[in-house]
């Protein structure tokens, strides 16, 4: 039985990479698999852009509004294996519509992205990818201080920040984004929440 | 670093025998564990009670409205492991205290549950346990076709339904729960819609 | 595809109990299991006996002369999976029967086992399935200081000794084992090899 | 507590890559890592090439003879990390060397390698890190029929043999590696074995 596997892990965890790992592994044995990419994500575009250095096309850029069924019906025959890269940015549909391609097509699927927001809440795609999944993996990194990382801080203007939208859209501000063990996550909430109580007096 | 780990599986995967047996091996070797378990579920009220044939006491019920750092604050000192049976009936609250206890106390939390009820949607308790654990771990059982099951499918008087409450309160009916794997569950599925069509006419 | 997985652990580690959890699971739903033990562990004959309280009977105790393809070759018609306890003492051969069982009639193989024996050797039985197994998951329990444990020392009239056969079967002493984690064991170790330098003078 | 981590695969599914994208990922972060390669391989010599086209130099290549400890000793105090490409070529002295790295120096060691050789057999390093190791992770990639592999068998101008060294050092023939799933290798050494035998006749 074809397996919808989930691989999550924080921001910076080599999850496009390991993406294009597979995808390699498949086309070496002259199978062919398919790319999919949420059109949310902006980076790179069309294009899967790894920090180590290498990229690849995405076969296609999927919008909230498409039927992923629909948009491959005619290439799923020769199809070994879907990838999906930012695969928290798809909505509750796509995910059912994979799991089902997966079950009926007998075609596996491997769904990398993130679990969670900077407020440590799960995405519309990874949520419903745990629900559906046959199998959850881990994708590590590092916290500064050594320990697994799990969570994404949110970093504006050089400051560590737990409010505001999941998608930050604000062009003017320099954001970024730094992977946290839990520990060290906790400590920067409790920071944050001491600072806004200070400005209030 | 201590780790919030969540075993989850589908009815009848062994989460309560597996439970047991930490608990015990914790007792063997004269640490102190902790059972909890939310009051929601009455099956067995403040025991937990295994389809193999043993049972333990829970040593705290944990409702709705309860804060469990609270509930706990004097008996951590000496706790070396908290166990909680049916996570999936946590509040988010409750997760994302049992969380703060594991990472500033350092103290091991062990979570069993269930991922998903009979319409494949996550529990509150299992979905702030999917973004908060340190590791997502499965417990597994069969589907009657003799793959692995993940979903868990209502049975009211001898059928597959797949609509009505998430939890079932109804005593009038027969209801039980069959594990199933993801293609018998679509299957069945299928069968509902299209039964459900039928006496539309 | 059917799986050979092994599922190793510690002494203590919950791997009867857990064995007979899944010949439950299986049984409840009308699947025949076949539990094999081989016949060198004497500790309840033909019985596996979990400490949580629970047994079940052995269908086929395996000598090392045994052939489990014969031994079971009019059994496995009806047979959906088969279950394997104290597998670190198969022989080599008997593990790669079971791989040939799994991978030409399609029927799943779990075996539990010792890892590594008090000298942290693996076992033939051990050795072979981290050579052939589908799936390799531990079953752990925990140290006396509260990490994971994945070794055994052999504790003999109160002292750890680290010499000696690799079964041990002088009943004359009381012997017994603890599940030690890596910085434990390495400690007691350097107090044994102290200790016998500080003898020889 | 450190962990030392053996992600085992068959060949080309990616264990070079993915050590430098750990080695990145402690970079990006400022932290040092070191990486070790015993010096039996010769592919590359002192770097690491990765299939899909990344490539790094090792900081050391270690000798049969050579004492990890020894090699690092001044280098240990500022380490994050350390990292071995083809693992299976260590000896089993380097292994216990390594493990006593991290449990006494609280230093993650990182390990990946072949689980085994073109007969199903484990390389001493292997076998060492299955007896030693906390985690035990599978680096996947795909067998021919679609399936899972999990061997490497050696083919030979073409035909696929199952006799001979361990490690190939004949460079007048064609000598390449497939991996392969269990029942493909079941059924490649089936047929190799009808051949040797026809021959005779």
């Amino acid at each position: 039985m074809a397996n919808l596997t989930f691989r999550y892990g924080a921001m910076n965890s080599g999850k496009s990479t390991a993406l294009m790992q597979v995808a390699h592994n498949y086309e070496e044995k002259n199978m062919k698999v398919i790319v999919l990419k949420p059109v949310i994500d902006t980076k790179g575009n069309d294009k899967l852009v790894s920090r180590v250095g290498i990229m690849r096309k995405v076969d296609y850029l999927v919008s909230d509004g498409n039927s992923i069924i629909k948009l491959l019906k005619d290439k799923l025959y020769d199809t070994s294996c879907i990838l999906v890269d930012e695969a928290q940015f798809l909505t509750e549909k796509h995910v059912d519509e994979l799991h089902f391609i997966c079950k009926e097509l007998e075609i596996p699927v491997i769904c990398y992205g993130l679990r969670s927001d900077f407020k440590t809440n799960s995405f519309p795609g990874s949520r419903r990818l745990f629900e559906l999944a046959d199998k959850l993996e881990e994708l590590t990194t590092i916290c500064a201080c050594g320990k697994k990382a799990k969570f994404n801080a949110r970093v504006i203007n050089g400051k560590y920040v737990f409010e505001g939208e999941q998608v930050a859209i604000d062009e003017v501000d320099d954001v970024y984004y730094e992977s946290l063990c839990g520990k060290c996550y906790i400590e920067k909430v409790h920071n944050f929440v001491k600072q806004k109580r200070l400005k209030k007096h």
